[in-house]
């Protein structure tokens, strides 16, 4: 893997409005912030995308996430936020390294944008089947 | 807090199509997918919102996200997804119990709309300032 920005960041290489560190994980905030107090969650460990994490990684993020969550609302004062993490150049991936991207949404607009198109209701046996695929790859 | 769907899932009082269970964690197919293998996983613990979830039962969600993640991957074929989570109404939240969703993303554009309407990079004396302020209340 190509050193990224975020490594260069977590190797102090590249400065950063750090918000949190420990030793399984590094928030600070982001750089173009889709609104005010946009924040970085990534892992030490360098993983390119999220099903590359290692378990006892991506639980050291899901650890931190309220205890941040939390200090950018009383920060901010925003009541309402998206934690967001993508996948793949398709799914908007910019950086190629486990970003969690933690989003006040405030009531002047400024915020994640979120376009929610329903595919259809999940149809009976269609969901079990698929249930029953996806629990055989555990 | 009312009971939501979710916890009716939870109780076994309404039936979903079932990906994994432990302890501390439920996850199942959504019922109105935006892709196939649109996936939910979310906390026993009956928070509304991550901000008031444990850090416990956060960590809890944090350490399958990778391998459920895998596995809907591995069943689905889909290389790419999104995981979003969301807190608020003004931030699409619908059912009043902290939610992840697993999204897969696929070349035929279903999968989660992602609006991304950066408000500007941040300054470096607000980025300053604003750090400072969330470290103050972590």
């Amino acid at each position: 893997m190509a050193d990224t920005i975020f490594q260069k960041i977590l190797d102090g290489d590249i400065p950063c409005h750090e918000i949190y560190r420990d030793e399984h994980v590094l928030s600070f905030l982001d750089i173009n912030p889709l609104s005010r107090g946009h924040t970085l969650v990534i892992p030490v460990e360098p993983a390119e995308t999220l099903d590359d994490l290692s378990d006892e990684a991506s639980a050291a993020i899901g650890r931190v996430l309220p205890r941040i969550s939390r200090a950018v609302l009383a920060a901010t004062g925003a009541k309402a936020f998206n934690v967001l993490q993508n996948n793949g150049r398709l799914a908007h991936q910019e950086v190629l390294h486990v970003h969690f991207h933690i989003i006040p949404r405030y009531d002047d607009g400024t915020g994640l944008g979120v376009g929610w198109n329903v595919i259809g209701t999940l149809d009976g046996n269609e969901g079990a089947d698929l249930s029953s695929s996806i629990r055989a790859k555990l």
